[in-house]
């Protein structure tokens, strides 16, 4: 199978934003358009946009409606496609509602925790179990993605659980970096340091403006 | 003032986890050590830390100690840095949790909402004032941060009032690219996206294996 690169991949999602958002009426779009939205170059969106096998034509453009079930045909899974979240916490429980019916293939069927006092219940319309049953549950149900919303020391722990369970796709909310064999995918998501880059650029641009005022 | 790359900054803030959890009696360390900690290589290290001033020796690499004092002068605020949030629905109000008292100096003092049934009153313990009041308030509270977790939809609009009321750092939940001025930094987290990823890679993989097997 062809390798697609992550950032591809990323991209295809911000255009099946586009086209999703364009209104019936227009049925062409071309590529300097999506790539104003995403603010990208006419080319790279080209370039993307290969992988598909849909090309367009150079005096109409792509086909709204036809790129779009492209997209959606690379992107989204065919039949359902099943998630579990380790981690029940702020984060944990806000990741339940986001992503509650946001996919209609993808759907996230299982909690796990540690805590005594949260597993053995529903949690946001979703079963909670204790992190020791993760392995069989997650082979019973056939999930293949995992988020992990944990404290960061028990983060290593519930990537090795889930990798051991056959999960290949982790989305990581911990700020630690996981090993993990090389056929799994990570995709990091770190709050933290995103709020320290976001304030250090802040106040550098505030003491910028002072020195010139 | 110096130019300092995103990556470089985000980076620092790996290091200075590192050695926050280097036990007390281990005086000095190593950039491959540091290196080993992040996944990164030692050059790496080394380049980045030279933002910093502070070089270590080659025969005992960086006092734990120092490196730490010198990088949390860089990264985290000296006096208190205020922080506004957009947006109290599931993800603000994790984020109002997750952030609160994790940095003494980088504090969330409002939320904004523009439904009445939210605001006006106390949410997680951050009064929450309409969106109307943003400008006022954040020039009253000097708050110099911004995040954006409202639907797609109203996060321009937001992001408007943010910086003309004289934010210059925004973490944006939203999955929309903002327009703002070239002197604003923004960080975006895409949940959605990284979801999508995450399950694209996941599929792959198993197909992969099933193709083998």
């Amino acid at each position: 199978m062809k390798t697609v690169p992550p950032k591809t991949v990323g991209r295809l999602t911000l255009y099946w934003r586009t086209l999703r958002d364009i209104p019936a009426d227009q049925t062409h779009v071309y590529s300097h358009v999506l790539a104003a939205k995403s603010r990208l170059t006419p080319a790279q969106v080209r370039r993307d946009l290969m992988v598909l096998g849909y090309a367009g034509t150079p005096a109409h453009g792509y086909n709204v409606q036809l790129l779009r079930k492209h997209i959606e045909a690379f992107l989204f899974p065919a039949s359902e496609q099943r998630v579990a979240i380790a981690g029940v916490g702020n984060i944990g429980r806000a990741l339940l509602k986001f992503f509650s019916g946001r996919r209609p293939t993808l759907r996230i069927v299982a909690s796990f925790e540690a805590n005594p006092e949260k597993y053995d219940r529903l949690i946001q319309g979703c079963q909670c179990y204790s992190i020791e049953k993760a392995e069989t549950v997650i082979r019973e149900m056939d999930i293949s993605v995992g988020i992990i919303a944990v404290p960061d020391k028990e983060a290593q722990f519930v990537a090795d659980v889930f990798v051991g369970a056959g999960i290949r796709g982790i989305l990581n909310f911990a700020r630690a970096p996981l090993h993990v064999p090389p056929d799994v995918y990570v995709e990091d998501i770190d709050l933290a340091m995103a709020m320290d880059k976001v304030a250090y650029f802040a106040r550098r641009q505030q003491a910028g403006s002072s020195a010139v005022g």
